[in-house]
């Protein structure tokens, strides 16, 4: 188990990651609690043609992204998702989001991390969780 | 109260959203029971880089369009996700899914549907759920 | 692995845990599909006072032990829940409450399975699903 | 919305509950944050005969109430649940236990809970998260 202690070593994993790298998301924050992406906005995540708020599965990317990210810079393992759990809190507007990742509970198999996710003015529009099967790291690092 | 009766009708409502649009998103079926929604390949989708596996974000982005098109195609109406939980069962290889969602009950409030998706050799490669706020159908329709 | 085939058998396992015992739950039906409990009447299991319907927190115990119960009886292993989910659809009212768990998908690792329950007049009260570890079956068997 | 501000006025509330009272729930904190509930041993509870753990369903009951009564407290209304999740970390070993509930979002329509279980140790046992309609206060309050 080797931490990623580096934000530009948390930046490769991230984006090797095909559809994290649509997404823009961006390491903006590292430490033994957990991490915080940033995401771009982009015309294409847009859910609701009238309000223009983002699809809200696009708010569940970022929360098994960033959860599941906590859990790799602690431990560096690759891990697949058992789980997911997003909870909708108010409608996203247009603009970048921010996620916070924060493990809370690694045992010997799974580990549980949370996340929420905040828009521009810091409000919380949504929160969620994953439960992740730990695994060997990847054989390609 | 007014139930969407066609898949062109329904697709039509697919499509207003723009994140369904960039999924390619397409109605296959539709009766009273529930919605089949057919999900193309893209190359941009891929979760894990040394699979090829479909990121589980996207999964969850398929069981939030279809287990609420299963309710917007039986009531009309627009929706808020409230939360929504996917459970991920094998890995999705590179190729269309199908995603075939189904309501579960309809409060006065809320509405509850679940989502099953299925890879091209119908192996179930996830299933979710997610439940909605009931709201007025949308105004430009 | 080793299925449990007759409903004595698996009335035997339910009745082992002293919860599930003090809840009075009866296997009424056991196939290769899944199984069905019945839980009885008892006036401590009331949450709301004015109404009499049952706790929500009893629901879910229903849940776990049904959704559970329905891969020990394809498997014969001990389980430990990963997780649980439950979905309230309306008031359970005083009467025996029935429960019909279905495994949904059993992994290597881990297994998932779902729960429907309904009351006297079959109306569905809650629905819910869990995700279990697989473990060696108990020792003491 | 009339915050409950007391333990023993939030106490009379929980106790009000025919199965929190047979749990023996005991408020033991309030702020404008959350509340604090600690549960007694008894018997009855537990899920696991080889291990003595407590059932996973009486951990998801501890969740549905404390996160429900963290909502109970800011606002004085009554609460149905729409849903609850549960993550279980270890096992519960017999003894008392105590669970934090804290307001996740108060939304007009619905309200947000999360609620963290500890052992004896302090060792977090389970965690969850519940999502309530919100309706108007008990007439017989």
């Amino acid at each position: 188990m080797t931490a990623i202690n580096s934000i530009d070593g948390l930046q490769k994993r991230v984006s090797r990651c095909p559809f994290n790298h649509w997404l823009g998301l961006e390491v903006v924050a590292l430490s033994e609690r957990g991490v915080q992406l940033r995401m771009p906005w982009r015309n294409e995540i847009v859910g609701s043609p009238t309000t223009g708020a983002v699809h809200g599965g696009i708010l569940g990317c970022l929360v098994d992204a960033c959860a599941g990210f906590a859990i790799i810079a602690a431990t560096g393992e690759s891990l697949a998702t058992i789980d997911m759990r997003v909870d909708y809190h108010r409608p996203a507007a247009p603009g970048p989001l921010t996620a916070h990742g924060e493990i809370v509970k690694l045992g010997r198999t799974t580990g549980t991390a949370d996340c929420r996710i905040f828009d521009e003015r810091q409000e919380l529009v949504a929160s969620g969780r994953a439960v992740y099967l730990r695994r060997e790291p990847p054989q390609d690092q």
